[in-house]
């Protein structure tokens, strides 16, 4: 029987002794000078395989997970590009999770299509997907005790308050959508929230909600969140709980050199272990 | 100048005199005999494209739009067959306009991504989005005149009712979505709303509200809903303002025979007409 999510979630951190996770988002017009950018707007598509390379070389033994954020590969016709990149994850980092960052949602039938898209073609162990059309768009994403989906609950970015923070009987909509999915449709333990890092406060009330969930935080990094106050308000009671999610702050440190890629993720892993550490004595 | 999207739009439906939009989402289990279905689990990804073919033959001149769900494509690695679809509805329906069922959202620069590869890569009219992220995950899908976004609203599966219809200060959110987009987002009248047939009370509300949106209707055919009730609640005042989506209903008729589609479309589009008829009278 293959392993449950939930501990090939608690490998993965442990074999690295990390909660890093790194966003694998090459823009075309950011990468290295020596791998090749797009200047002409003819991009050989190749590069991308390429940096991914470079990124995973670099962080391959203290990254607890990877995350592609598909757009940048679909945008461009690469789909053959995220094959390679997270068939090369596994050959070099075999316990580090795949997030498929995707955001997915519809219907049963075509969400569940969507799910073969996430977990049968690319082979992640979880797949990113928004909560708005409720139960059956879900569930398809569920299905499989050994990957996870990670519902959107409250996002890290400025459009989140819009809808999110909608008040129903004095609790925010995000909130709901947590106690409702945590309680009503994770029966394999293999749900995950996304809760931004740009907002401690609310990510302590649902951590306090939930203590035995885990979240994936983007935010820290290029979008300015605070990580102390992430740590503080999100680790679980164990020290983990979460997967901190960094993409630009490290992929494109010093230009998208090696060494600089391997230094922003190492000081970015370590300061997140030093908090756990002085919170757990 | 392009053409705005509301130009296309009124001229796609009176080109084909139609508010029928047939969707292309090709099932690799149910595709007709002739044509070739995975049986063996081997499926030849190039029957998608036959398929289409036939479809587009067999409704090109009443059909106002095409939407494809493109779950169903890239489940299977068939990107190229999307691409050659939409090039042949290009084409043999040259007013047609092409919506990309693709229910995207992401924050702001990954979503500028989605919308290339909509908008550039397969060269949609349309694209449906997700609205839980609020703004900055709509806008990049609004910032052209000449392509919509179809923003989900009410939509017409069961667990559409788990978070649209949670009531805030008793106005369900998917009220406060329309509301938020329309009055914020829309300079380029270029915003429709998913709205499913399958609660015509709620399409009423909206109706009323939105004199002026067209909306997208899921929900007729496979999914049961009342075709008279939704045109009687959602047609404007110029007995137009929606497009009446059907895919299941209309492409596997007669197990998917090219006769059969077109009876399926064309009595569909009748019953469309002949209850606008009546109403203008």
């Amino acid at each position: 029987m293959p392993k449950s999510f939930s501990l090939k979630l608690a490998h993965a951190q442990r074999s690295a002794d990390s909660l890093l996770c790194v966003g694998l988002d090459p823009d075309p017009a950011k990468l290295p000078q020596d791998i090749g950018r797009d200047t002409s707007g003819g991009l050989d598509t190749s590069s991308l395989y390429a940096f991914n390379r470079r990124i995973v070389d670099a962080t391959y033994d203290i990254a607890a997970a990877y995350k592609p954020q598909i757009a940048f590969y679909s945008a461009l016709g690469a789909e053959q590009q995220l094959v390679d990149s997270i068939r090369y994850i596994r050959e070099r980092a075999p316990a580090a999770l795949v997030i498929l960052d995707a955001k997915r949602s519809d219907i049963g039938n075509t969400a569940e299509a969507y799910a073969r898209e996430a977990f049968d073609r690319y082979g992640a162990d979880a797949v990113t997907v928004n909560p708005y059309m409720g139960e059956d768009s879900v569930r398809p994403f569920l299905a499989r005790p050994d990957r996870g989906a990670i519902l959107l609950c409250r996002t890290s970015n400025p459009g989140a308050k819009d809808f999110q923070d909608l008040l129903i009987d004095g609790v925010p909509l995000y909130h709901r959508v947590a106690e409702h999915a945590v309680t009503q449709w994770n029966e394999h333990a293999n749900l995950m929230l996304v809760v931004g890092a740009t907002f401690p406060r609310e990510m302590a009330q649902l951590r306090q909600a939930h203590p035995d969930v885990s979240f994936l935080v983007p935010g820290i990094g290029a979008q300015g969140g605070d990580l102390d106050a992430t740590l503080d308000a999100g680790l679980d009671a164990r020290g983990a709980g979460l997967l901190i999610s960094a993409s630009r702050s490290i992929i494109y440190a010093g230009g998208g050199a090696a060494d600089a890629i391997r230094e922003a993720a190492e000081n970015l892993r370590l300061a997140i272990n030093q908090r756990r550490a002085n919170r757990m004595n």
